[in-house]
């Protein structure tokens, strides 16, 4: 259920049994030579979306531009500062609770969204703790990330085992060609499995992993294992949610 | 050519002979009893995509939550504070700048959006204009409101007349039935046209517009309105964007 | 009724009958080889004043260093960041408020304070509107700009016809010497209608605009232009202050 | 030599030979029961520029509302917050260096600001400091506090002794008599000095100080003790600024 | 070596041959019954200062209030904003950056820091990302939470098990009786295991939580123990250091 | 009382009966060829423990970088910029008023601070005073320069004469000497006494008093007359505080 495909008249009586909604997070930023540059936002919409149909709950607009400075050394990669990224993440869960939304369910795409997203639900908790608020009820955030998921995890140890790595993994790369099929492309890469290691900046980044991938082998991807993984991660974040929003 | 389905290698190529983008931006607010919240945000991102193939242009990934403040009075309407949205408009074109674009063309969707997005363009050149940065290729950004164009302009007097008004017009929500047409509905509105005024917050815009609408009567759409609408502006959009580009 | 001008307990008076404010605001920029720097500030706030005395309203002291980035290629000229007079117009809303001030006028002298100004009405409504203050009172916020008064424009198009422009204006250079006679000077400009077009950051401005006048011959100017201009001007914003405040 | 009334050509010929800059900062707040709101940015203003013509120094336009959050309990008085004010400044000096200005000479009407515009230099300073920045011309500013001059001192000394209070004094109130004569009044005012103390917030200010005043005793002031002071002012301020600009 | 205690020529000496400088980070919080308020900038200073001694590395003073808006419940607990600790982070490491240092270990002492420091790195990172500042030596940040290391870890568990829990642990506990043995007490607490969960602000810590501890009993603390675990820190953090150092 | 050293439970009981609390602020830069970094830090905290013992107040952690952009042109120097050191001093207070504390007595070391602390002292009033908060307890805060005290100024001159100097002096060499006598040095320095004047930027301080100094010959302290010097301080610190915190 998309809040965007919904009229206001709807939300107002969703309102009325309901105070959850599932917010998906991704980033757009270069995945390796042959992974798409919205892999992020892309894949955690549409599991956002899937979970949301399979839960009833409302799904709001993407975060489709994330927190990645690191590789702005590779073409077509875009950031925003974490504080304006925390800028951005407190005016939309402020929006929704003025309308009665108590419970922000993240699903989130990319792992350099974690930290800033953390501190941003601290500033929004923070206004409040300090200006002692207890006359108003209490918003609840959460963060998840699907590529963490039990259902997830499984599939990609079994069926990349150590050439998943971090970047640019053949998981994420497969679901997105689950989903944009037309996508596909298979390139040599030089070594098959990228090296690991840690980065700071941009130029950092770049000097040590030339082709933007970190520790995978996008090429073990396949559609197939998409949907696999893909329904593994619907099912997955659809059950956490239910469970989060019941407590 | 949407930049979230394409690599870096591909926008690395695209940027030995362009330097221009397209950026969707909408707003996602109520829109009257029948109209989607997303209209502004899904009808830019469409027609800007549309846009962008026509004339082999990158289409970024579209700003889904503008400045609509106004709307909070109406569940589901989200914004961002004027300060934040400038921050996310000057990040995303800094991005993109550092890897060689210098040409922004943010196809609207949202009439709230216009002041802020104006601003944000001041605050991205003044930052250069106070450092005197004369050895930095100069950056351009525009913004067109796809819903002023000519040939939709045209359209939507010989469809709605004065019916069309301003908010939740028969025009915008005649492009999403095109686009969605699982999303239509018709339902009684009363008055048949909406008042016409002004308003300031959302207290007040509520309090002026009950139902949302402002002089607009959404039950004159069709999805076929919707369909040449939507043609008009992605020719006059992809024709705009060319000339402008070029300059 | 110049605010500075009063005692705290004339304003304390003044509130028991009366909510409304005007506030000039201009801009501290090259107007031209003859024009001059103030000429946006010192419109305003004349004109201001002028309409303040007819209609029995406070002025408040003149924002007189406004968004003006493009024009920092030339010596004199002065900018705040957007960012920076969004702040500056909702502290001084704010303040007002506080004592009991609802109605905002802003009489402004300059096109690039537009964007910039509005933006920052919908900062200050933003605030309210995101936190529901449903039992404050509604604050409503307006901007006038001097030279779009039905008087001003036929005026223009009277006396200058097409070689009024855009900036450094026969028109505004008329009412600065009718207020600062001793500042009237002519000199010979090449072309004597400047060129027109579009800017970006402030090299840019000035590589297109290289004497600073857009579109204008600000050699058309008379002393006793200035002065039919100024009237109308004050006519015309005592008129619609009134009207607007009264709704 | 107003800023405001010259033209471009003239400060580029200017900043030939001379780089540097008076600017008046004021404030605009109660001032008791008979002192102008506008008194610190009147007086500021007009000494500054008095002093400007002495010295062949370029005055920039006046910062009128400044720093004065204790007196938002008096109706009419306005205040920046101090981050506020520090944008502004910073952005003013910003706009000035960018031409070639390295000296700004800050021309003080009211104590409040003190803090505020220091801590401003300070950010200026910073940004360069922390920058690194030694390939660009040293930029310097300094704040004087016109009621401090050595001139000024000895008057209210001599005129009102210990009735000079320190907040709407008999002498800035006698120098807003010289310069506005039209607004002279005096009122019985209990007690005849008012008292003396600190203050925090708005609430705690107005408790303490009930009429406005601190200290003073506004009613001894007469036009001429104005136009000895405003003179004496003009005199101290010009020699002040030529000793500082030539260091 | 306590930067604190060192000349300026000192440092200039030590830069010759090192750029690496370690910052304690902590908090200022209760922690439970019997904890100190000041635990986490306590331990995580002096471990610092004790693996800075082993190492000849400076150390920053400490940052004493950290991210901890959800203690706010509970009296003498602090926070600084998530913002406004990005912001200390960041202009702590570009002073040192301007001087020549480059590697900035981070030794914390609390769980909230760790998102909001992370962000703080990318905050850095990204201005330098986004400008493309390819000539400037690369700055490299780093977080450790001394709790997490192998010898901690390993101490913790044996001594404590389960009952370590994560807030006002046996563990933090037992090194800030090493460290100021005058403030050991005992108090019966019931549970003698305290709840653990989840939280959000500091109305709903405390609602969760009542005596503010999460999951430990800190009465199995002694004051050997902080021995024990104080030096296994230190010669982790030290050993750790150097590696990261050496890279 | 070292609030680090406390439990809430302590904080708690405290807050029945007091409601001031002392915060040490000091500065992390150079303090010449012999005074340490640390020096504004060090004496501040170790003065404002040695005050709040004798007072029996609650001392909160030390703010160990200030505002000391001027001397980043020494290696080891930190600064604050005064935009984050207003943050900072805004969320102390603001989290300690949450508690019930409504009196904030900072104990300042260093003069770089002045400005930038009083002005966030205005910025936590300003929101205040601008929302018209009357329903909430008062809150005040004062900033004492110990080394401006009766008793410490009265040694200085008696000991050092015009050799304390304004940096580097004298006094604040001998009390860290009492403080760390571990860190006592001598060096000859050249001229013994240091110039005098004014700076700007890092640049600017380091032209003009290049081994740091201003002003002092801090080879003239002993250990005994830091002792002397430090309990004239605590004494007078400590009675000052007093009588401010029973207004």
């Amino acid at each position: 259920m998309q809040l965007q495909l919904k009229t206001w008249q709807f939300v107002e009586d969703y309102l009325k049994t309901k105070t959850g909604i599932i917010i998906p997070i991704g980033s757009t930023e270069q995945h390796g030579p042959t992974g798409l540059i919205g892999t992020d936002a892309l894949t955690s919409e549409m599991i956002a979306r899937g979970a949301g149909e399979k839960v009833g709950a409302l799904v709001a607009p993407t975060i489709a531009v994330g927190m990645a400075q690191h590789h702005l050394g590779f073409p077509g990669s875009m950031t925003l500062k974490p504080s304006t990224l925390i800028a951005v993440v407190r005016d939309m869960v402020l929006s929704l609770a003025r309308h009665g939304f108590t419970r922000f369910y993240f699903v989130n795409g990319h792992g350099g969204n974690i930290a800033t997203v953390t501190a941003a639900f601290s500033e929004i908790y923070a206004e409040r703790s300090m200006e002692k608020l207890s006359n108003q009820p209490s918003l609840k955030c959460a963060l998840r990330n699907w590529w963490e998921s039990a259902g997830v995890k499984g599939l990609s140890r079994e069926l990349y085992g150590s050439a998943e790595g971090s970047h640019a993994t053949p998981s994420e790369v497969a679901v997105t060609w689950h989903l944009y099929p037309e996508t596909v492309q298979q390139k040599p890469m030089e070594p098959r499995i990228a090296p690991t290691g840690s980065f700071a900046d941009a130029e950092d980044y770049r000097r040590n992993f030339p082709d933007g991938r970190i520790g995978s082998d996008p090429n073990l991807a396949t559609v197939e294992h998409g949907k696999r993984i893909y329904e593994a991660a619907v099912a997955d974040v659809a059950r956490d949610y239910e469970s989060w929003v019941a407590r």
